[in-house]
């Protein structure tokens, strides 16, 4: 099945309202196998509204699932079942059940709204039937299904229409989730059982680090050119590159298969710059590695600022192995906290390679780990000499006596600066503990 | 103007990025007068890329203002720029000054990556030119302007042809940020002003910490119903609000004299509540005035993990008054580094208000600060009880002898709980410093 996305909502195009409802959507069509071709945004009206319907339906690549979000409400400009059923000829017939439900739903507000001291909205609603604009919610084109909304007040609607399916939701996006969930996904998968289509869709992401953007496009370029199934997406994040293979079969098993071939032939061009797959970020596979080998790290911070120390810390259970930060920030704090010699800060400078040295070991000292990390460099915009510029850096690694420490040339502004230093000391423990024998 | 945006990219479709750059884009836009009438989403396929635009110029409601955003990267599936090229028939030209750009900031990366003793990524890339996919970002269509991009290597692109203009963006969203606000609104905006639109457009943004968005919301109501010219726009930010006031006028100073008359009725109601505006953040106007009043601050940090030092030091010559911050994730680091009694920390809990205030003293100590602030609590999804649940989090503020702690509950996960706590922290220095006398 070939779907469309189309989002309703004035909202969503004038960008008061993030789109998050269409990248979900098509996420769980993709775990049944269904790909999205088309993601659309229309606002509330009603002839942009019909004609985004007549495009999809239209659509060369001839769409045969269209999924409609938002517009669905009891307010004025509220238009989406309306219009589908206008552009498909179809008349609205009242569902019995749901107008029921409607003036249970009505009566309970009411009667919870009754506290004393209520104003506004409560006084309002008190003495009023369900309003006429509700009462619209329980409407539904002939031929269609109702699908029961528990957690609001619009339902959706499910209908096929000859080689076409329309399914409607509502856009806030706890109900639409849990209709698609409940209703549209089970209906959607047995409907692909009855036709025999492609029955499932399954991705996997290989994530890089420490090797630039067009370096992998180049070192994979006989891959890349003739991807079809699986398909092959590289996509950049700052200090990394994630590779997201997809593939289409007839079965899981067939489609983890085919993942499987091509990530080989990633990892075989690729090698250990891949350091994870997925979910797994570049701080919590250092942190498995630190739990497996039953070690704890201290940091100690000068131009990243407790960049690092946050990242690792957003990781839950990380105050298993990360002991602490000394972000000595003020050459003060590197001789007080970290027993940095005031005299080697003289004589080479806070941003060399001794002091990262010395830094590392008294990360160590202090917090009593087995291994720590030292970082210290010059962010810019200020600080920076023709002998020290801006975005010097140099990263030492300390485990018991063993003690490295690298130079770095980072660009960008300041923050890229610390982003990228951050970035540097994590590949530089994780490759030191992946690389222990 | 009438504009459309089109988002190029496979990743946006499947969902696995949700398109953020739509709605930033629909929102700029929409502060010099241009209205978005519909956003489209295309994978990384020619075919349907080349119908997208087609579609975008061959509307009935006329779009005269296209915006292509992401597709200009180095690799193979990258085809934007030369696919708009295929639809308008026109040839692309290789831009002089780009590729010699490309030449210098690839050589530059090289040498960054010369380092002794690095292994992998950098050993591969010696000795190789400049990868051919890379000169392709060098390429503009015949009679456009290439926008220089400071943060990435693919310059934007900007075209007028007869009735309609394109606009193309890189996908990251820093990038297409900076060119928007750099190049594409200001051509737009003189392009509306030579066509007799309002010649000026002048925004101010009023930022507000330690209120709710509902309770300015009903505050501001009075003043956010009848609004026209100048409009207000209130957006939400982690623990803050931003309120845009966008005036259009004839002239900057008459643009300039209608936003301070709506300022001054906004900061009538909401008074200290605003901190700033513009592009102040709070991190930088409370570094201003510990500047402004001569003092130097520590930290001592727990559940947030280096996050508010993040942030502090995320603002140019921080160095100044951020002394630094000890980041004691254990219990052993609060007692070695910063003195607090272990004793105190078995009897209270290390999430306490005592061990809170301990930890300030603690830093002020040993950093030899006139101000410190300290911040203790549980940031989960692990470490909760009934008595001290995911979220309690205590931050005390020292400043010589004065000593004060501060209870609170957060909500939300574990990254959202450290984000809360470190705007709390910051906002309780920024009210102490802001109302010394």
């Amino acid at each position: 099945m070939k779907a469309e996305i189309i989002a309703v909502g004035t909202e969503l195009l004038l960008g008061h309202v993030i789109n998050t409802n269409a990248a979900e959507i098509a996420r769980m069509l993709a775990e049944i196998g269904i790909g999205v071709y088309h993601q659309t945004v229309v606002g509330d009206n009603e002839d942009r509204l019909a004609r985004a319907i007549t495009t999809a339906i239209e659509r060369p690549d001839g769409i045969d699932l269209v999924i409609l979000c938002g517009g669905l409400g009891p307010t004025e400009d509220d238009l989406t079942r309306e219009t589908l059923a206008a552009v498909l000829g179809l008349p609205l017939e009242r569902n019995a059940e749901w107008t029921q439900h409607l003036h249970e739903l009505f009566e309970k507000r009411r009667r919870d709204l009754g506290h004393p001291g209520g104003s506004g909205s409560g006084a309002d609603l008190r003495g009023n039937d369900l309003p006429r604009n509700n009462l619209r919610q329980a409407m539904v084109p002939k031929g269609a299904t109702l699908l029961p909304n528990t957690r609001g007040s619009a339902p959706g609607i499910y209908l096929h229409q000859e080689r076409l399916t329309f399914v409607l939701l509502p856009g806030p996006p706890e109900e639409m989730r849990g209709l698609m969930r409940e209703e549209v996904i089970p209906r959607l998968a047995r409907h692909l059982g009855q036709n025999g289509g492609e029955a499932v869709l399954v991705s996997r992401v290989l994530r890089v680090t420490g090797i630039g953007e067009s370096r992998v496009a180049e070192l994979l370029a006989p891959l890349l050119e003739g991807q079809t199934n699986p398909t092959i997406a590289p996509l950049a994040h700052p200090g990394e590159m994630h590779l997201r293979i997809t593939a289409h079969a007839s079965d899981r098993e067939r489609a983890l298969d085919l993942n499987e071939k091509v990530a080989r032939r990633i990892y075989a061009v690729l090698g250990e710059a891949i350091y994870g797959e997925d979910e797994q970020t570049l701080e919590a596979v250092t942190g498995e590695l630190l739990l497996k080998q039953g070690m704890t790290l201290a940091l100690a911070e000068s131009c990243t600022g407790g960049l690092l120390s946050h990242r690792l810390t957003n990781v839950p259970g990380s105050s298993r192995y990360l002991l602490g930060s000394i972000v000595a920030y003020s050459n003060g704090l590197k001789q007080s906290a970290l027993a940095v010699p005031g005299e080697l800060i003289a004589r080479e400078g806070a941003v060399s390679a001794p002091v990262a040295e010395a830094m590392a070991q008294g990360a160590l000292a202090l917090c009593g780990s087995e291994t720590a990390l030292a970082i210290t460099g010059i962010a810019g915009p200020g600080g920076g000499t023709e002998e020290k510029p801006v975005g010097l850096t140099f990263i030492a690694l300390a485990e018991g006596e063993h003690l490295e420490s690298h130079r770095y040339r980072f660009s960008g502004e300041r923050e890229e600066v610390k982003r990228r230093a951050a970035q540097a000391a994590l590949e530089l423990l994780y490759r030191h503990l992946s690389q222990r024998p």
